[in-house]
């Protein structure tokens, strides 16, 4: 391995989740040469905030991002209003964590809708509202758009163009980039659009760059993630669009699998630093 | 029920494969009120071309489709050729049972490829190859997208936007259809620019209409697809765009289920005609 020539690597702590807390997390990753992380809210409240702000600062890390806000659409007014309080928290909380941005997945369908165009207005109502709060704290937030199979439970953003032109519409003027989007090979990699969508995108929109690779034939919907390059995603080919759009964060890899939250903590960890080797060269020789 | 004011309903015989070969499919179908049928080709081999004309003949089915085409993108030229001489046969057993299409399920990537956009690019070279030959069998082509989540292991085509495009470019001249799309619920209700792809699309593309629902929480990848009514894709507003746009064929219901395949097949069907109704109704208003 030659990291002189790579940027670091942040990794999302629902990598390890089974096998570390926060805490233990942040030092193990230290330890072993990871530059960043990016913390689950469960985690956080776990071990406390002030402990989460303490260990990732007394480590060394940078936070890539928070996991998670979201979730918009709800069958009731109370019920949005409540869940926005909650993202609320989430925005202190990556305020507290210097992230780089607090991460939105943005809320599937609610209980019994079939409504997907009205879900996905109340999640442009919820980001026009939770935006210039966001801002006055400092935090960027990210639309992370999730692969289409997510589209009724999880999240009704389900691709790269539909989170652009969401951000463009809520915030049509924001030249520092207070909306953007977390771009998540796992969720995008199949889109023949991509790179279209990618060419016209305002860079100051791309906070965070999460990877994984897609198993070829996937098994589970949701924790048969696969590690880079055990699986059918260019990973390279993204991180080198990113690279020429002058993308400055650290790679972020979350892995949800049965199989890795098996597999001993730190040999996840070296696997992840191995494996990511040649795309954070990639967006090294970029930042060049 | 009143099926004086609905069009008729057509079944693909994958929804009782586990119950029925394609011979008691036709008779049982026909019997209970179902006006079309479409056969996979390994039902078809399995009673033989000829018998399957004459079931679906003596019992006045109208063949809505051949399951299936496709399976383009592959490792070496032997392969890929081999594979247009299947396609091939696949048209004459479409042109014998007089369907109003070929479906095609364009293929994913060749093992150990990752390289989606070649596998793309192998599509329109397969299609440009047999959509001449498929025209002087009087055989309409039908290119399906599939869901993302089959990117890799199936197809290649995903999006809507994307087939119409794969159509527009391969054959930019052609005003009776005979390159098409064949559009499945499952596949794409999700889809943000559905609306507009469709408000766009030239109607004589349109050649097949395929139903069934996605579960809020679907557990598996293949075969969890719910019965109209059980999940939360908006079937009938599809079928208002469709019936809008003059689609004059019959939806069909395509429900791979390890739920109703081990269901009673006639309870299958009678269910298939009854969760239907609302949505043939606005197929046959629009029609009027």
């Amino acid at each position: 391995m030659s990291e002189d020539k790579a940027v670091g690597l942040s990794i999302n702590t629902a990598t390890t989740r089974l096998q570390w807390g926060l805490i233990e997390a942040a030092e193990q990753y230290a330890r072993m040469g990871v530059a960043g992380i990016a913390p689950w809210r469960d985690q956080i409240a776990e071990c406390g905030l002030d402990n989460a702000v303490r260990a990732v600062r007394d480590n060394g890390l940078r936070v890539t991002g928070v996991c998670r806000g979201g979730m918009f659409p709800q069958p009731t007014r109370a019920a949005f209003e409540a869940n926005l309080d909650d993202n609320r928290r989430a925005i202190d909380e990556a305020h507290a964590l210097e992230a780089d941005c607090l991460v939105l997945v943005c809320g599937g369908l609610p209980e019994g809708s079939r409504d997907l165009v009205g879900a996905r207005t109340m999640v442009g109502e919820a980001i026009t509202v939770l935006l210039p709060e966001a801002r006055a704290a400092g935090v960027r937030l990210a639309v992370e758009p999730l692969h289409p199979m997510y589209a009724a439970d999880r999240n009704c953003i389900n691709t790269l163009a539909q989170a652009v032109a969401l951000c463009d519409t809520v915030a049509p003027d924001d030249p520092e980039g207070w909306l953007g989007i977390a771009l998540d090979v796992y969720h995008v990699w199949w889109d023949p659009a991509l790179a279209d969508v990618l060419d016209a995108v305002d860079p100051v929109r791309l906070h965070a760059f999460h990877i994984c690779d897609w198993r070829r034939t996937t098994r589970d919907l949701l924790n048969d993630r696969a590690m880079m390059g055990d699986g059918v995603a260019d990973i390279e080919g993204i991180a080198r669009k990113l690279g020429a759009l002058g993308f400055n964060g650290l790679p972020e890899v979350e892995i949800f699998s049965d199989e890795w939250w098996t597999a001993a903590p730190r040999e996840v960890v070296a696997t992840c630093l191995d494996r990511s080797l040649g795309l954070r060269q990639i967006l090294s020789r970029s930042g060049a």
